[in-house]
């Protein structure tokens, strides 16, 4: 049976984080992957979940606070400062392009901004590590960052990274397809 | 860690192939796919090889008869007429596209054969069973092909099949992709 790309992004997460490592969400939105990722590193471990929307970092807030989370740093700061706050090395990290999900549809990651995060965090990136990308690009700029994103990704160098797409091609109206990059160093 | 091309062929169709069932490997080629559906489906299962070249066929045959298998039957003849040859549904396919490694470049699948032998597939495929198809590019003709195949499976239609493509990026010289049809009827 064929994953879909969000059970796809989790598989990818699950097969390649351990137990006490840090990871990131790099959006944290409505909080599920912030929470995904704090079951995967554990009470050893650590996320670091970025967020420029208040809704979104209250959301997630609540949520880990009902379910006793302690290895959460919520970050309500752009992901393109991503560099700042890590201080070790990074099992993982996912990405969320586009808006957040009931919210003010004008408020978008930009190609700028994620490519600058991307870069942070590959630097980090612990060896055979994966940075996994969930790609929505049918909103107004989605496009824009979509095709600026994969010309970054695209160019990365085959001997140091292997970034793979998976999409599903027959359906209708834009739907989210994923991106992965692996570190080869 | 990402799969390769090959290995995640094999994956998506050990996932969905059970003992038991009748499956096909449409290019026998070398063999080593045929060897795999062998395994997948056990001795109450079958595996229908097709290849159009003898050295294909006399290839896998010499593999199957060292391992003492019994639930394959190898066709010399074009996977464009498989509908002659399925008595019952199919659990799963693969095919691999291209010419026959260290053999005629000359000797090529070709967009109409593969597009008519998908088509008998899928007919018989149960629900929610693969066709995997490795397409590979590069060769002289490749390209015309995989855009005959690409045209014909983003045209199926997202509420009877899920369409996946998965796919290597950053890779120079026309490395293969991997193609999946999920059957959701």
């Amino acid at each position: 049976m064929l994953k879909g790309i969000l059970d796809y992004a989790h598989y990818l997460l699950k097969e390649s984080v351990e137990l006490g490592e840090t990871v990131i969400d790099a959006t944290c939105g409505n909080g599920n992957d912030t929470l995904f990722l704090s079951d995967l590193v554990g009470g050893e471990g650590h996320v670091l979940a970025f967020d420029i929307q208040e809704q979104a970092i209250s959301a997630t807030k609540q949520k880990a606070a009902d379910l006793g989370k302690t290895n959460i740093t919520l970050i309500r700061d752009s992901h393109a400062n991503a560099a700042d706050y890590i201080m070790r090395e990074i099992g993982g990290a996912i990405f969320n392009l586009g808006y957040l999900p009931k919210s003010d549809k004008a408020i978008i990651t930009k190609a700028e901004s994620t490519i600058t995060a991307l870069e942070a965090i590959l630097s980090y990136l612990k060896k055979d590590g994966l940075i996994v990308i969930v790609v929505y690009h049918g909103h107004e700029g989605g496009k824009t960052e979509k095709e600026a994103v994969l010309n970054y990704v695209t160019q990365l160098e085959q001997k140091e990274y292997h970034v793979m797409r998976y999409e599903f091609i027959n359906q209708k109206n834009n739907p989210p397809f994923l991106l992965a990059v692996q570190n080869r160093k």
